[in-house]
């Protein structure tokens, strides 16, 4: 069993208008020297793969096609092995 | 200068639905063997701060007041001193 995290961000060029409303709303309560603020998606899917290539193919591919828009929006994403419980005797 | 990445979560408590709903729809898609999927928030915060522990503080403080709910969501974040560039002479 795999976990994948996946975060999702705008890419460079793309405006992130949550990112802007956050900043402006920590200055308003007085934090300071706050730089820039943006604003993505994390997700976290446990899936079952053949070995750890297998895995990153079946990540890339899922997000792709379903968890990011292609135009405005890309990702990284780190994969873990998940082992079973071991059960103590 | 620090970069904070704060990723948030549902408490493991609290239903998930959009996660529920890109489960459903990879299984359409056929990709099976997924077992879990959860989806978040991701924020990246550049800012200054005097020193690691001043900015660990300083992201604990915001990230309460601003970006969750504390209610229904948890979260975790890394922190990493962020040097301007070196300039070649």
């Amino acid at each position: 069993m795999y976990l994948a995290k996946i975060y999702v961000t705008y890419k460079p060029s793309i405006l992130d208008p949550q990112g802007e409303v956050i900043k402006s709303a920590l200055k308003r309560m007085d934090y300071s020297g706050i730089e820039k603020v943006s604003q993505g998606k994390y997700f976290e899917v446990k899936f079952n793969a053949r070995d750890v290539d297998a895995a990153a193919q079946i990540v890339e591919s899922f997000t792709d096609a379903l968890l990011i828009n292609q135009n405005t929006e890309t990702y990284r994403y780190d994969l873990t092995l998940v082992t079973d419980e071991v059960k103590a005797q």
